[in-house]
């Protein structure tokens, strides 16, 4: 008895793109966003007040310490994590409602953050984005100019622990100098093939 | 302690192309082919006699009956099936050595032979081709001029029996009639993306 054929069903994915410090995320999911593919980018919630030129709902969900702490005691909270005193989260629910619109989810997270949410969801897809050596990865830190309130030093020595949880990840994606541009197209190969998986990673939050 | 950062290494991968009768492996595989990527295409051997316009070493090794036997004595071939009457197999000797040459190895096999191959090697990489829906693949079977000497509803039948293997495959690609360069470029994206792996697929023969 055979039954009719089907493919299989399109799930849409759950996907965290990680790395050490000063591999140069933010680029590569605003180059993302700039392609504009049929995917959703995570809104992060914060309750540190806005500044001048941000845009509520662009930049940063703009939420009071109390709705955060409220978003905590809900289990509301993807993932969150205190950065420099101010509150920072993802807020499930814009998940799940991307993805019952059948987008894929990309969210940008520190390495932390991404092992917590595998440990979670491990049909989580996790991408860790690196240079090709820890040179060029201290390299980068040196030369980037836009500092986070703390030291040279102790940055260099926190990226080349985060370098070491690659084994955590799924892919892995060199972010080489000047090679934006290949970059996103190696990811965007990894969320076509994942799409062509037989048996796909299917989230449920 | 850490130890220095290193990329995960490149292994070469063991790819299996297959999918139903009628569903247009050869086309894909000569595609794939003419683009000339860094892949070794496999030179099936067979003890059938040369046709006209055939050449050794390209549409296939040509070897005697004898020759074909003392392979299969020697557990030299990685895959064999008795075609017809006619001998085909894959020599095991040649995958191994495209691989120490460090490139990837694709192959066309039938979709039992695919099976046979992922019981013996679970890290191969299997890809199953195949129409949007069971109506295609037949009408396919259909417009098909060249007979293999079977039936057409015979032919029909087993494509509809090899559609239902679907799940013992690792990616699905939709080989869609005109569309054979999207075909290719998906396959080739299943490929860049298994490049990426953190934990790659390694294929020892």
């Amino acid at each position: 008895m055979t039954h009719p054929f089907q493919l299989p069903s399109r799930h849409p994915l759950l996907i965290v793109i990680s790395g050490p410090s000063g591999v140069g995320k933010d680029s590569v999911l605003n180059e993302m966003q700039a392609r504009g593919a049929n995917i959703h980018f995570v809104v992060t919630a914060t309750d540190r007040p806005m500044r001048p030129g941000e845009v509520d709902g662009k930049d940063y969900f703009f939420i009071t310490s109390d709705e955060f702490a409220e978003m905590i005691e809900q289990d509301e909270l993807l993932e969150y994590a205190n950065v420099y005193g101010d509150y920072k989260g993802i807020p499930k629910q814009q998940v799940r409602q991307a993805m019952a619109s059948g987008k894929d989810v990309v969210m940008r997270i520190d390495v932390q953050g991404a092992a917590t949410i595998k440990s979670m969801y491990p049909e989580a897809l996790l991408i860790f984005l690196t240079t090709e050596t820890e040179e060029e990865l201290t390299q980068r830190l040196i030369e980037r100019k836009t500092d986070t309130g703390k030291g040279l030093k102790l940055r260099i020595a926190t990226a080349r622990k985060e370098l070491q949880r690659l084994p955590e990840f799924d892919y892995c994606v060199v972010n080489a100098d000047g090679a934006l541009g290949q970059t996103v197209a190696a990811i965007q190969a990894i969320i076509d093939s994942e799409h062509m998986r037989v048996n796909p990673r299917n989230v449920t939050l």
